[in-house]
């Protein structure tokens, strides 16, 4: 999860990661058996033996493999011996089933050994009398950082910050500094940098271990300091945050309060979790499936997708409430009801992939009033070709397959219309939502699909209405 | 780009990011108006005078944000003064505009003064004949380093990592170590590590920085060098060694050669791009758009997607023979033609929203054979609940809206034929390609549907045919 936690882990870890996953780079099927028997015979021995060398990602992945209830005896079993950071690498659920059997007085023990993000990650999603429990039993230093982090908002930079730091004031030379890192006992597990401070903690600058390393020991730190532009509100949510680190190439950075005070250092290893499940969002959101998690039970996952699902019912309702209007007319040529649903879906097709383009755009500032012109242009011109050669295509195939030019001749002119409308809806839809500032992933999505049925059924079988019966 | 780049340009800049970019975070208006203004004046001063202070990233939106015959009139007026690592930061096809309209001379001089990692992204893409006459342009040292990342695969660790970095003997001591950072002049920009080779260059270990100052003068190098566990073969796909990135949380890695020796450093800020892109791939490919970028123009925008319609318009084409089969069912009952659409569309968008969990947990390794079984029984019981669910709401509106309760009947149970039949293939097929090493991501959605399609018109006409006319 964080920086200091990573190094520390791989100093000591030895078991290589090629005998505990197999060629697929899933777990190996001999390893959880292994564990499965243990957990069964409680083998504490041979439980300890096997996850002693884990990294906490793999001790992770080992959680998730296991049946539910294997899981909770396997961290019964290990007791103090489980490293709770691997707590940080599984979904919320397994995370949350895990945590409400343990006694508070063995997780309270067991964060306070862990980095403040690794604990508060934890510790946040708990119900708020655990959490309070928990916290009372944490030594006063420990618990004061732990409390300032939960106090500021949930997926807030200030929740991802880690506490442990390393600061100095600017006119200490390099001679002090490296004698004092060489002199103090409780630094941080690892560092890449060191901060800059005032007298009332206010952050001054950064030096970066290189710095301080290629500098003779009179040189001060204030000479070779570098200025910290990027500094994170403790505020800032954390997808901002995330986007800084992006955009600058950052590697860490400090985090302030409100008041410039430096409260802790925010890390690209736990950015990089943000950048991915941020990227991972937008499309889950796309598909209607929200917040999913793998773990999730029957009841929540059922819940999620039943509203997608039902705002999806209206659509079709609608889209249906279209092809009503012209019941007579297909009753007379029952051809359209054969072929109708062609042009709606050769729309559906062709607008979610506009609109797939513009979510992601919008999502990654790439899209903006400077080119959003340009794009419309664009997908106009592309979903005027691509219904150009479609028209032909099934127009062709439809004058054969039902004897009837006029029939290939309504069915090529719907087919333009549908996909030029599902072009501007595909590229409209998601800018509009994005002006409005509702969130263009989860909505275009139905937007669209409507558009493109209603377009395709009434396009279709109204201009059969009108020339073919 | 890269961590040295990074370092160097948070130092110099000044622009504070919030003067460029406006409230939404898009470049601001006016700097836009100001720059097509000075590009169109010729006015080099002023272009100057905005860019110098600008980062890579933000000349790099800025270029992108122009019109493309103002970006190759920006970087021809610039000159030897602009920054050749922003090319970095734009798209492929943005990116070849520019350079193949310079003189191979100026590219030259340019990819001398960046990080390998970014001249390689540079040359990479160029034509073989440009790439040649460019490298002979270049000197011995690094002409070698370049030749040698460019011989690596595309899209392998080789061609990500940085050349530069700093190894040491495993018997100096801690002492000799900061005299020789002291004295040495080429040192990289930035590092974070000193790699341990020994004298055939093979990787030893390698020592954090931090772990330095906090030794003793005395202390020798192999004492206080950690294991790297974690070294990454030049040969090793980018996205393979993104995962282990993010598996052990690292912030930088050695990459070797086939036998053993160090041969550059691959870090997290250039994996960060490849996540990224990796997690955008494949929602990309679920929508058919394959590794379509923004900027790219009508022609290619056509012709990638004309393929994926073309592949759903034959599925669409199976969905409407299906219909053709009961065409007399329907034209007894033209209620059947007008509700039919409902039916193939909830299980589309039910199969969709499994698939795409499915999908997306193949992709991150979440799914293997000890939870899919676990997973399949979840899909199927949701999908059974949610079939129940939709067939009474939409067996009672149908029952109403046309009066007939038996028409009501038939449709709610077609309903729970598709939804149940939708989960089944949501899951099944993912995994299913994914054994056959199909790429999931972008064959899944096609087979969904038509097997959605297939099943919603048949089991709701053929129910209808049976039961009602």
């Amino acid at each position: 999860m964080s920086e200091t936690e990573n190094n520390r882990e791989s100093q000591t870890t030895s078991t290589d990661g090629a005998e505990f996953y197999g060629e697929d780079g899933v777990i190996r099927a001999d390893v959880i058996e292994q564990i499965s028997d243990a957990i069964e015979a409680s083998d504490v021995e041979q439980l300890n033996r096997t996850v002693e060398n884990l990294h906490e990602s793999e001790l992770g992945d080992l959680i998730e493999a296991l049946e539910p209830s294997e899981r909770q005896e396997l961290v019964a079993l290990l007791g103090d011996q489980f490293d709770f950071s691997a707590l940080t690498e599984v979904d919320e659920a397994i995370r949350m089933d895990i945590v409400t059997v343990l006694p508070n007085e063995q997780i309270a023990l067991a964060v306070q050994e862990l980095d403040t993000d690794d604990a508060v990650y934890i510790l946040e999603d708990m119900e708020e009398e655990d959490q309070a429990d928990i916290l009372a039993k944490i030594p006063f230093t420990e618990r004061i950082r732990l409390r300032r982090s939960l106090d500021y908002p949930e997926e807030s930079a200030g929740r991802r910050m880690q506490s442990e730091f390393v600061a100095v004031p600017p006119y200490w030379t390099v001679g002090q500094t490296i004698d004092y890192l060489r002199d103090t006992e409780d630094l941080p597990d690892s560092f890449s940098q060191l901060y800059v401070i005032d007298p009332t903690f206010r952050l001054v600058g950064a030096v970066d271990l290189d710095s301080i390393l290629r500098a003779g020991r009179d040189v001060r730190v204030e000479d070779i300091q570098r200025e910290t532009r990027h500094a994170i509100p403790a505020e800032m949510d954390q997808e901002e945050a995330a986007q800084i680190f992006e955009q600058y190439d950052l590697l860490s950075a400090a985090v302030v309060d409100e008041n410039d005070r430096l409260v802790g250092v925010l890390t690209i290893d736990d950015v990089v979790d943000v950048i991915q499940q941020e990227a991972e969002e937008d499309f889950k959101r796309l598909a209607g499936i929200g917040d999913e998690e793998l773990s999730d039970n029957v009841i929540s996952t059922t819940r999620s997708r039943f509203v997608w699902l039902l705002v999806n019912l209206a659509t079709a309702i609608i889209a249906s409430y279209i092809i009503g209007i012209f019941d007579a007319t297909i009753e007379q040529m029952v051809a359209l009801a054969v072929l109708m649903p062609i042009v709606a879906s050769m729309g559906g097709n062709a607008g979610t992939q506009t609109m797939t383009v513009a979510v992601r755009a919008l999502a990654t500032k790439d899209i903006d009033i400077y080119n959003s012109g340009r794009i419309i242009r664009r997908e106009l011109t592309v979903g005027f070709i691509n219904g150009m050669l479609f028209a032909m295509l099934i127009g062709l195939m439809a004058a054969a397959w039902f004897g009837s030019v006029p029939l290939g001749l309504v069915i090529a002119t719907a087919m333009i219309i549908n996909m030029v409308c599902a072009a501007l809806a595909g590229i409209l839809i998601p800018l509009m939502l994005d002006k409005l500032n509702i969130d263009p992933a989860s909505a275009s999505s139905v937007f669209v699909t409507t558009v493109t049925d209603v377009v395709g059924f009434f396009a279709f079988l109204g201009l059969a209405a009108l020339l073919l019966v």
